[in-house]
């Protein structure tokens, strides 16, 4: 029996072409690794491969001879590839502005280590939040908005999370639009929740719209934040049952814990290294 | 302990007012009728009320003096209201066009009594699915549809579900959008079933729009017919987990037991006489 | 449109007889309150009727002058019955050990009014989770145990319960058997969260028992406190799917926001007065 | 863009140790395969290896030389390992009693294709499904039991097994305990379904028992057959939520579509070779 063990992380997609696989298993064996999990899969429709491997070292590991190892394979297939150290922390920058249901949710988890991240940053437009922040000693940013200053604080915000060398960057109920610059900065690498099933409800108050449309179904979705509003590529959703007797400001409460849960779902995905973006669409290899 | 009856059921709704529900229950007890279970609601926003109960006469039971009895009180209110026998049959007509997943769950339940119904006729634009209403011994009528003979067919469909005394009219998966003229017809008393979460994807091949969205999540919605295209009521909606490896076949294929679940609920939600319809909301009062 | 206002809670449950319903709908309407949801359910197997109705004063309401006319029907037919003002505060003392999850959880839901209670007194057996009351400002009390001193300790809880004037006991994971004696005195009014679906793995390490069996659910069950091991009624129970590929350690992580989510249902459902408690089993009319 | 194509695959297990991926992947490649997914997975605690690989030939593909090409490669390893062709259509043999919604449902998506399966015989204990046999044209086999005639009856059953060649036998709610004899042939490759959530509520009469217990969901279990009465490997579970208004025929009547849905579940993911079975626990690699 092997004693539990975070195990390392290689990823890599490419265009679909015979001895994909084999390029990372050969060099995971040949290197003395053992693969203690491994998932992939071929996008038929677009000729893509994705694969995602957890192994440990038999004996030592050198991190640059693997490294440069297997550059040498990944390049004859021109794979984007990434390689994640055993318990790596992700660095995540968190905006906020005054609802704080998503954010007690990802702090709780990161404060019993639940979801492994260090957190350098809480930035919000509103100052309410300050105290949640400092419970946990977590420095907290209160940038104001308004039209006019909209790009400046942006700036102030890019400034934070470029200082604070954030991997990734988590929109708990933000409720900004982002400026085009900004969405651009943050493509592919900054999550937001909406409390809707995308597509459907877009924009400013979904569980308003869900109780005109008289739906039995509300929902929230985790997706990337890229240049359309509400429309970035979808990582995760959920969902829970409602009927005749909930009014609009049940479905914003009731639904709290549903966004927590599938914000929370779609970050420990990320920085477990289990999503793939490709063009619009999200590989997700689960738990 | 009392023996297992199939109960009588009371249904009425009005405006909003001091002694509507006294209205139902004290009818209910003056003329010696117990009742074993009751559901009322009051819509805040609608000011609009709903009742519904099942009850059972502690003696006899004389149905025109109830119905004379209760018209009196629930005149002073304006009610609309329903009075169902224990065990009533709704007649049931369902049209289909080839696929057939929802039409075989339908009729496993007619078969077994699970859905306490009589199916007088299915209705199909395609010969396809005679055999299995052969086996279970039911009327099939093939009404073949093209552009030109849109309106005729409809006629000839019209008139069958009017012979045969329908209740309520089931579209099983029936693929061709019905005529406003036919929509007027069938409004309130005609249930559908979308296979995708109204709003979201509406109309053709939502289960294609779904995989180009990469949605995670894909349903079914069941809802009355009126004269907007997937815009009726909505009666109830249920929704099963898909991920990155489901191709758009896959979702249709994958989306049958959903549809038919989700149809068939509806379906025995409208015999129960549990749903009521106001403006383009529906209160299900659920098992 | 009337405005969104709390109701006034009116239960009560007695032997199955005509006009139980009509006892408490009548004198409803009678003493001038509108009905604005009512459920009943007629247990024939028991014998046993169970009603809850919300309503609010048309005009003024004589809390006393209430109860004494309502007292009066309510004994012709022996009811149990109880009256809850509107934003009623129940008053819970919470039990933990070490775990926090359910705490912080409940924690949250009463720091932003999501759940309507007080919480006068948080006790343990440890002293692990004193920063965490401290921030909400809660009195945290600290009881050590051992096997000798067992009794003494269940007697400083139940000081602290009775100074307190708990209405409601919650055991949020706290980790120690009661004693008979405890268990005798908290019989209905005390809601414990076990980590499985009971009456499935009972007793110590259920998550242990699970990986075991090799199930692929777990789950999670809020019961009332009686005097026997986990077997008190159960008021919820909910579940998740899980795989080989989770350890028991993984069962223990991944069950935690089920069990969040199981007890705060429960607790819910208790202050809002949806629970009925009859024998071995519960009436639970769910929002 | 690849065009749809049903898929070779290849499974093995084995005790774990450097190099059982690259056995697999690497004899793929060097044989000219495109693996298009692929799943494995380590069980720490049990030190086994497990993994299925879904694959088509670049071009040719000669199954013999393939066989003996990867046998050779297993041998070092111990692997046990099988190679199942693109579109192979399993051979099920079903067992019934009375009940028929499990057979309805297998029948259907076996008429449909949606389980790519033969069905070379039903047999039963009662004469009561010979009619649905005769639609679908399967072999009705009715060979009636008594306490006396229990190991002829099941000698019958297992003569139509062995001489219809069925690779897998379903007892889809055959209501008869097994011999200790036949549980011994079938160990491992017949699957039950169980209507509850196992281990609760074992043996006869689960709904009751759950009724009993007031419990708030009840569930199905698919399990392969084993000597130990309803405690065989489980596949899956599934589950439903349930009230205090469910008498103990609602349940059983309720809980027909989950056995359904549950036991077609489970016969996807076998007839998919997605089961690993390992001592008393399965790893599945679901779709």
């Amino acid at each position: 029996m092997q004693p539990k063990q975070a195990p390392w992380i290689l990823r890599a997609h490419c265009y679909s072409k015979l001895g994909t696989v084999d390029a990372v298993t050969g060099f995971l064996k040949s290197s003395g690794n053992y693969i203690t999990e491994l998932h992939s899969f071929d996008d038929r429709l677009a000729s893509r491969f994705f694969i995602r491997a957890e192994f440990r070292p038999e004996q030592g590991f050198d991190e640059a001879a693997f490294r440069a190892g297997f550059a040498e394979r990944a390049a004859t297939f021109e794979m984007e590839w990434d390689l994640t150290p055993p318990g790596h922390k992700t660095k995540v920058v968190i905006l906020v502005s005054k609802y704080d249901h998503c954010l007690n949710d990802l702090l709780y988890r990161y404060r019993t280590g639940q979801l492994n991240i260090e957190i350098p940053a809480i930035i919000s437009n509103h100052p309410d939040l300050q105290a949640l922040a400092d419970w946990h000693g977590i420095p907290y940013y209160h940038f104001p908005i308004t039209a006019e200053t909209k790009l400046q604080q942006e700036e102030q915000i890019w400034q934070v999370i470029q200082q604070s060398e954030a991997e990734l960057v988590v929109l708990a109920r933000y409720m900004q639009v982002l400026s085009p610059v900004m969405c651009q900065r943050l493509d592919g690498w900054a999550i937001n929740i909406h409390h809707s099933l995308l597509p459907g409800f877009k924009g400013a108050r979904p569980y308003h719209q869900a109780y005109e449309k008289g739906v039995k179904l509300v929902g929230a979705t985790a997706h990337y934040v890229n240049n359309a509003l509400d429309e970035g590529p979808i990582i995760t959703q959920s969902v829970q049952a409602v009927d005749h007797a909930h009014y609009p400001e049940d479905l914003v409460a009731k639904g709290q814990d549903t966004e927590c849960l599938t914000l929370a779902k779609a970050v420990a995905f990320h920085i477990e290294r289990r999503v793939f973006l490709h063009g619009n669409r999200t590989v997700v290899f689960p738990r």
